[in-house]
Order: structure tokens, then sequence, then C-alpha cells
């Protein structure tokens, strides 16, 4: 294996289906990565005959082995203690030690979160991993931050936020000045909570394309490539964008197979909802980003299949390949300086 | 007009469309409701015409003059010191004398909200007041509160919201005990904020029918009759829906509009997909409940058509004739015995 090449560590024991799924992602994954390579972290017996049927990849993958696997109820806390020869564990030490530039899992999101804090540490002044997923709009996607990791912010926080998205939108997407957005209430009289507002002030100050407050509606809008918010409310607005999609494709499910007439209407337009189906395929935004890290964490969700999976090691590829920790601490270090030099309330304003 | 007969107070003159909606909403509505009344508010020269062409109705409605409108983007300081004379402020004072029995408008939001805390008052221990719209679910519908008139809440004012919600379902629907649900999130080691925990411990020993902690997919699924959150939340979880919903709707048509074939297709799907509309046309929902006030005022939203105005107008005569004020005040006075009696951390549980 070559030295300078990106490795990803993929945790292939995690999520519901394990190897059946890590390991065709990965593979699919070196197919369309010339110069990538993986180590497939996991039970050697059951990993390493996978791999044996594609001598092709030999060059570019290679098992590690784990005894233990992170049980997705486990508790975070006991996980960090007890599983330390975990999969899971294990492709996290890899990125510490430098032998892999991005680790991914499908498991337990509470474990992987905590794991990922101690094994790969925090970036300076951070002082939890926030989680980042991709979303689509009507434009394209948004990066939307904090998911959960985070439930009480202060404006600090959300300031964090605002840099490790815009950030990670650089890397992944190429974007000179990625548009940072707050997510806030359009109430009249009343704009926002104390904190958001005070976050507003910060972002004004933080030298990033801050585009000002924009209200729920405006994040699948599209008027902004990076939206910011609270672990609390973040996780809400992604919980009922959940529910209120299964709940439109199960009623549409439903109307067309109301009698003979709508199913046979549902036979000509089966090929329209198809497409329809494919823009917004949750499989393709698969990957969310634990950003404040020194290193590169992407989770995938716990039910992801082969496809959904390799989008996630595409992003922790993508991430590492476009230095997604370097340009987070560059701009902390930007941020602390002018923090240093012009005071918070001061009129500068990029 | 008779004197035990629930009359409405409408202004006519809010909303994007004035009397061209609103009266004909009123008129339809009395069509549905032999027993109602309303009187229309609004300028008389423009009110009076549109009823002379429905003596049939005379009886039922009458026109009350009013020399001002509050305008949709005025300030509701402003409009509460300026607009003495508006037909939103006239509607509420019918309301306050005792004349109508609810009030329904179009009309600013933060305008309606400030006026009717001053002209109606607050029942005693409620700050302000609460916004409660009605939302579909896969098995009916949901009451939501707050939807942001309140952002920086206490688990006081959660636990004040569950018990207006479950009243105002309790009189809508007629439900004997509502099941209150608390907004949350599911983060498998951090469960929600401080408030939202203390909230959670406050609503177990409320008497309320509390079902425990929901997230978002929760609320369309059906969890609950009520969905208890703070107005920040509350508000983005709407908006974001409402997003959601529009991109949704925009893509499926830009599908079937691709070409020749899919435009067949969406000629064969044309009856499925209106029906599937129906199904969660927004107009069927409208009318919020201004939930704390010692009177009904219900909020339309600004853009509701005849249609939809009427179901606003139906909401208000609804809670007023099964006497949602009498029941939340009957239920704040049981609950401060309650608190009287068992302390909050009691183990008591109903």
């Amino acid at each position: 294996m070559s030295s300078d090449a990106i490795s990803i560590a993929i945790d292939c024991m995690g999520g519901d289906f394990g190897p059946s799924v890590t390991v065709p992602a990965a593979l699919a994954f070196l197919r369309a990565h010339d110069a990538a390579q993986v180590v497939l972290v996991g039970q050697s017996d059951l990993l390493a005959p996978l791999l044996a049927r594609h001598p092709d990849l030999a060059q570019r993958a290679r098992v590690l082995h784990a005894d233990e696997v992170v049980a997705m109820d486990e508790s975070p806390t006991l996980a960090l203690k007890n599983r330390k020869k975990s999969s899971m564990r294990l492709a996290l030490n890899l990125v510490k030690e430098g032998a892999a530039q991005a680790s991914v899992s499908a498991g337990n999101t509470g474990a992987l979160m905590a794991m990922s804090r101690f094994v790969l540490k925090m970036l300076p002044e951070i002082d939890r991993p926030a989680l980042c997923p991709v979303m689509p709009t009507m434009n394209g996607h948004v990066y939307m931050l904090d998911l959960g990791a985070n439930v009480d912010c202060t404006a600090e926080h959300l300031l964090q936020f605002g840099i490790m998205g815009a950030m990670l939108a650089a890397a992944l997407d190429h974007k000179a000045a990625p548009s940072v957005g707050l997510l806030n209430i359009g109430s009249e009289d009343i704009k926002g909570n104390e904190v958001v507002k005070q976050a507003g002030e910060l972002l004004k100050n933080s030298g990033l394309n801050f585009i000002g407050n924009i209200e729920g509606d405006g994040i699948y809008k599209g008027e902004a490539d990076v939206v910011v918010c609270d672990g609390f409310v973040g996780n809400v607005a992604l919980k009922v964008s959940e529910g209120l999609a299964q709940m439109l494709a199960q009623s549409l499910k439903q109307e067309f197979s109301r009698n003979l007439l709508t199913r046979l209407a549902a036979l000509a337009a089966l090929p329209v909802l198809k497409h329809f189906k494919t823009r917004f395929d949750h499989r393709r935004y698969n990957g969310a980003s634990l950003l404040g890290l020194r290193g590169v964490s992407i989770k995938s969700h716990g039910s992801a299949d082969a496809f959904a999976f390799e989008q996630a090691i595409v992003r922790a590829y993508e991430a590492a390949n476009n230095h997604v920790v370097e340009r987070i601490s560059a701009c902390l270090a930007n941020l602390r300086q002018r923090q240093g030099i012009t005071p918070a309330t001061g009129g500068e304003n990029a």
C-alpha cells in the first residue's frame, strides 16, 4: 500500500447489517477511487473471505482484526470503557496513529461520538463534536449543524458550528465562501431567543459569509449552504422532516392502491414517481460528519445499505482529501486573532 | 338576534384579501350552522352591500362599522396604541363585552396577539398567549403548541401549554383525556435540554394524560393528541414542514411535466394526486387558537381563501360552544390545588 494515498478506516461490524453491507460498499468505493485505500476493521474470519474474492483490489485493501463489536444499544460510557478492542475503536485508533486519514462507522451514534472525542481529541476551544449531515434542497444540498449532540448551546457554540459547517462545505463542495444562515423564527415582535440573538452578532463579526437569519422553510429552499442551530432544534427539524416525508409517501402509496383504476394510474405514473424518489433518495445523503475533532470521523445511518454506506465512505474520503480538519483549525485560529484585535461588538463586518 | 346563541365576531378587514374572502366565509359558516350568529366588523360601506344580497341570513348577521384596519406589517406595539378603532380591536371588544363568544382574524399575528392579551386579558398565571394550530397526522390531527409566541420558556410554561392544548383538544374533539406528548430528542446519551427534562417531571404530576417524550417524527405519526414544545422549536418545526412539503410538491410537479410521456402519466394520475392533495389540504387545518386568554381568539392564515377562513370560524364556534376557556381555567385551578397538596416532586402520577 502506498504511503501517501488517502486511506479510510472502515468499522465493518457497525450498523444493522455489518460486513454484508460495509464490505461491498468499501469495494465499490475502491473501484470508483483509483488512488484510495481502505482498512476493513472487524472479525477477520468474516472479512478476509469477502475481500479474497477481489484479488484486483488486494493492493489497496487490508483487514485489521477486531475482537469486539459495540452493540447498537450499548451505553456510550460503557462502550468507551469496555470496548477497547472493538472495530469502532480500532478504526479510530488508525486515524489517531496516522495509518488512516478518516474513519467511517454505521454503529451506535453515542458511542461513536464518545470514542471519537476520546481517541481523536477535540480541537482547541471545541467542547464536544457537532453532528453535521447533508440534506437535499430545492437547488442542491445544505449542511446543517448541530443535529443532536449539543442540546444546551451558548452563542459561542453556534459561532463554532458556523465555522465548522462552512469549512466542511468548503472542503466537500469546493466553495470559497459558503453562505452561512442562522436558523431563527420570523415572529414579528420577537426575533428569536436570547442565545440566537447573541449568536447573530458573533457570526456577523466572524469573517464568514454570514447571510443572517433564515426560517425553517428556508432550509429546503436552499437559502444557505450551511444552517446553524442548536442540537435540540436541529434534531427536531430533522426528525420532523423524516416524519412528514414518511407520512406523505405512505399516503401517496395508499391513494394509488385504493382501487383498480388508481392502480392503473400508478402503473402509468411509476417511472415518474421513481425518478422523483431518486431525487430525494436519503441514501445519497448518508454520512454525517462529526466536526470539531482532530481527525475525520463520519457517521453512517445504522440502516444504510451498500449504496448508502458507500456515500458515507466517499464523504470521509473527500473530507480527508480536502483537509477539512486543517481548514477548521485555521479558521478557529483566525477567529481568535480577530477577537484579539477587534472587539466582538466592533463595526468590522466581513 | 337571539341572546343565548353563539355569536362570532369576525375581523372582516384582516388578511390578504379582506371582505372578498371573510364575508363569503362567514355566510357559508352561517348556512352550515343554524344556531350561530356573526358580527361582521369592518368598513360598513363594503360589508353591508355584501350582506344585503343574502336576506335569509339577515336575522343572524349584523355589521359593526370600524374606521381603521391594522396593516399586515404594522408593529404590534403601535397597532395596540393607535388602532383602537380597527376592525381587529372592535371584534375583540365584542368578546370582552360578552356581545360575541369568540373572534376570528386573518390579520397581523403580532398585533392580534398583543390586542387579544390587552383586551381579553390573560388567565391567572399565564403570561402571554400561546399559539396552537392543528396539523394533519397519519391517523387524524394533532394540536401543537407553542408555535412562536413564547421563545424563552420555562418548564412551568411548557406545563401550561400541556394543560391548554389538552383542554383545546377536549373541547374541539370531545375527547375525555387527550394524550399529551413532550417534544424531545432521542439522542442515546443526552435526552433533551434542562428545561424539557424539568417539564417532563411537571407533566407527570399534572393529572393530564401525559404519555412522555415524543420525537419529531412522532408528531406526524400521530403519537399524541397534543404536542408540547417551546415557541422557537415549534415555529421551526412548522416552517420546516412547510418548506419540505413545498419542495416535494414542486419537485413532483417538475417530474410530471418533464416531457410528453410524463405529462400523459400526469393525466392518468391526476385524480389520485388530487385526492392526495385534498387529504393534506392546509386550508382544512386553518385557524390557530390563541390560548391562555379569558376569551376565544382565533388566528386565520393571512392568505386564507373563503374555504380556509370558514374553517377558522368553525373552530372559533366550536371552541366557544364547548367552553374551552372555562375548561382551561378549571384545569389550572385543579393544578394549583394539586401543587398545594402534593409537592412537585411527589410520587403521585395520574
